[in-house]
């Protein structure tokens, strides 16, 4: 039997926890072995729904054993944002909703990229597919996940496909959309038991724009200027994330859930494509209110590579 | 209206011909504009099914005009294979059944690549999963696409889909599959009208092995001694393009698709990699019988890239 491991990105959020779950699920109802495991730690706002739910966490993995044949990707491609040894493992399947990069595989493979809000929304299809009920827990997960990609289906990155998607696993869930919604959002902006160094590093990707890197830290939060009271000792965190990583730009985004705005710290050399990227200026503490700015990937990852 | 442009790899095979077609017809039915396009010039066989099926070539660009909004790729996906200006356009969706490498977005799209042996199987899914009926001409050149990357069913890349795939079409098509695939086949093995450089240009791809550059041509023959009865005209051309090119190897395959084996000639720096990657002596001539291979992709390009 083949040994399938089943994960998604660094930095774990909702979508790649729950896409993990949930996928290796399917796997298993259409007979095919394969285990969920995760890169990172599970988040407030994840735990929330895995609790609510009442499914446990997949098992932490440094990097994939020698024994595992497969495996699968989820919610993500770039080789930064994955496993630390996905040079020495076949990758079988993607199932992704980001920008192709950093990616690459010596044999054909099974690769889904849609340009949707969410990879759970791609998952609702296959289930579909391939005619398999969703059950309770799987609808509650991947609802899960599309609430927190598209923060209660308000951002940009949110297509039609999800909507529906989303009104039809709460319907299967037996939740109301905007209750359980935002109870989970709130669960996930509840910052108060974390230290700095996990503000900055708890939703983080690393970027390659033009020939520097870049990371893009996000938190939710009900209350902004709370998180930026501690802002000195967040940015103590950012500069040592900086050096360590050789990073020509640290962009920290704390978004508004209830606002759907965005206020973002930039640091490093490079800060000055922030500006030009969003047509803002940083003021004396390199901080921006950027307007309606919601999401990483469709409304910051693009502006700022054309900076670079 | 978008100005979207469909196009398959440089040096087209019936597979890329034939689903740039296709895809453009699917794409009209549903509404979207589309047209097909291509790299480079149509060969025999290639030529016999359009004759066969009564359809029209694709307009030959050399690069993609401003004016087009998107690009779709077909067949292929890695940038060295595709359109000279790739770097400049804006990929809006890829359909392809090869591995996935040099290949980049800055934006999410519709990437849909399968494990299985032709492009034309998995657009004969793409006209269920929107119930668009196919026609007789899109039926011919999706079966012939599928006998050719099949070589008639016969590669170790043929899988169970394209099996069932190229009977369904060939009874929409209206030929009986064996007989129209061989005709077909024999139309496109015929080389009496090929010049040494018509050879080893005219189904070339080139890939990156390690840190060295590789390009591996294949011909079909009834005969492969009539090819390499102009070896030296042959090594000439082969010659000039390492010097050109800057390769370590040219691996040029003449495939025998009635004895299913090929008869290699491996010239470069590099070309011990080919004996080591086949297990085979290359004789004075730098030739090899590689028994059983007929697949660039699932036998060559895999055996060969693990040499680099
Ligand atoms: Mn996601
Ligand atoms: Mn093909």
């Amino acid at each position: 039997m083949n040994n399938t491991l089943i994960f998604g990105h660094k930095s774990p959020d909702t979508d790649t926890i729950c896409s993990a779950l949930v996928y290796a699920d399917l796997k298993n109802a259409l007979g095919e072995e394969a285990k969920p495991a995760r890169l990172g730690d599970i988040s407030s706002e994840t735990q929330f729904a895995l609790d609510y739910f009442g499914v446990t966490a997949p098992e932490y993995i440094e990097k994939v054993d020698e024994d595992v044949d497969n495996v699968i990707l989820v919610d993500h491609n770039e080789f930064q944002q994955s496993v630390d040894n996905i040079n020495d493992v076949r990758i079988s399947e993607v199932i992704d909703h980001h920008k192709v990069s950093n990616f690459e595989t010596k044999e054909p493979l099974y690769f889904r990229a849609e340009p949707v809000g969410c990879t759970a929304t791609i998952l609702n299809k296959i289930f579909k597919e391939n005619e398999v009920i969703v059950s309770k827990e799987n609808a509650g997960l991947m609802l899960s996940a599309i609430i927190s990609d598209s923060l209660l289906l308000k951002s940009p990155t949110c297509t039609a496909e999800d909507r529906e998607a989303a009104y039809e696993l709460a319907e299967i869930a037996g939740v109301d959309l905007d209750t359980y919604g935002l109870e989970m959002l709130k669960a996930g902006a509840d910052l108060s038991d974390k230290t700095a160094l996990d503000l900055v590093t708890m939703d983080a990707k690393e970027f390659t724009m033009g020939d520097s890197k870049v990371q893009v830290a996000q938190v939710n939060a009900v209350d902004t200027n709370q998180i930026y009271a501690s802002q000195d000792a967040i940015e103590k965190e950012i500069e040592k994330l900086i050096n360590d990583n050789n990073l020509e730009l640290f962009l920290f985004v704390a978004t508004d859930i209830l606002e759907n705005d965005s206020d973002a710290l930039a640091l490093g050399q490079a800060k000055g494509n922030v500006e030009k990227a969003f047509d803002v200026k940083l003021d004396e503490h390199n901080r921006a209110l950027l307007k309606g700015v919601v999401s990483r990937k469709k409304q910051i990852v693009t502006n700022l590579s054309e900076q670079f």
